[in-house]
């Protein structure tokens, strides 16, 4: 049984598991690497999550909020600009980015979902839908003003685009093919240059 | 060290880690799991292969072999056909294909690989890379046959297919979003006709 963790538990185990994922990676992850990340010793841990893929699943039901923060402080109101700044963003491969690693973790539970219970399935659906649904608004607004054609479908578009970046991720930012990411970029610029009137 | 292992051991081990990388996923792969799927014991693996990451080695470079015995037996000579064939076969996401399951723990590898020691993230690069020439030579051999625009850039096109797949196959194939596989191959295939002359 999970217990009620308070809202700053909640907040303080997901910033945990974020920091240890990227430390060390899902495969070598451990409690002990999270309750270290943490100011809860692990037993005040399993007080609320009892296992550790409880621990992921509250890191994996916060993680949209990290991506909507960054999001918000883009100052571009053109959908346009507004989607290749979100592309960015979401391909996040600069070292320096706070955001950076946290993409390569999320792709690693990704890959592994089929061998982990649904809970950790549906919080990477609910994620991936949250992105979805980020990339298809800009893409609607942008038909709406008139800047994107009105013959492109803006959902399956927006699974297109997301399907990109996220094999970007993979092989660009996680793999490290600096020359895949270079020019993966280049060709969605291109592609969404054809999706302009 | 690592001593020389014979041929039949090498593919032996391939393909005994390859079974219990699909079975058990990554982050859960123990030596049991490799020595239970193969012929040999633990202690024989190690007179080999010394860690569970020269294994992995051993698997990753025979990995592209597996897709190019499957694409040897595409009938199409056309390189458009050929092309749309091939992304099909790489997606895999036919549970009752014998290659179901091998691009998703490949997948786990890639977004694994800055945690990794060199040798994998070296044979990581040649597999995606092969895939990569795989998808540029059909682009190449379309653009020589007046079959797609000779303005593309195969290489660069390659990089852009190559990423949709990737991405396809970890939320389509390992999160099992169906729709989300269906739109990104029906996107593909919009992208593919707009190669065409």
């Amino acid at each position: 049984m999970t217990r009620n963790a308070p809202i700053a538990t909640r907040n303080e185990v997901a910033r945990a598991v974020r920091s240890a994922l990227v430390t060390n990676g899902y495969a070598d992850l451990r409690t002990a690497h999270i309750a270290d990340a943490s100011s809860k010793s692990e037993g005040s841990l399993y007080y609320y999550y009892e296992t550790k893929d409880e621990q992921l699943a509250v890191f994996l039901r916060r993680a949209p909020t990290w991506f909507d923060e960054r999001i918000e402080e883009i100052d571009a109101s053109d959908p346009d600009e507004r989607l290749r700044e979100i592309c960015d963003l979401l391909i996040a491969s600069d070292e320096d980015d706070p955001l950076y690693g946290l993409q390569i973790v999320l792709m690693q539970l990704t890959s592994h979902a089929s061998y982990n219970p649904p809970q950790l399935r549906e919080a990477l659906t609910e994620y991936k839908r949250h992105l979805h649904g980020i990339i298809s608004e800009q893409l609607r607004a942008g038909i709406g003003q008139k800047i994107y054609r009105n013959d492109i479908d803006p959902e399956e578009t927006a699974t297109f685009i997301l399907m990109v970046l996220d094999g970007t991720i993979g092989s660009g930012t996680a793999l490290e093919m600096q020359g895949f990411e270079t020019d993966a970029q280049t060709q969605l610029e291109a592609y969404l240059d054809d999706l302009l009137i």
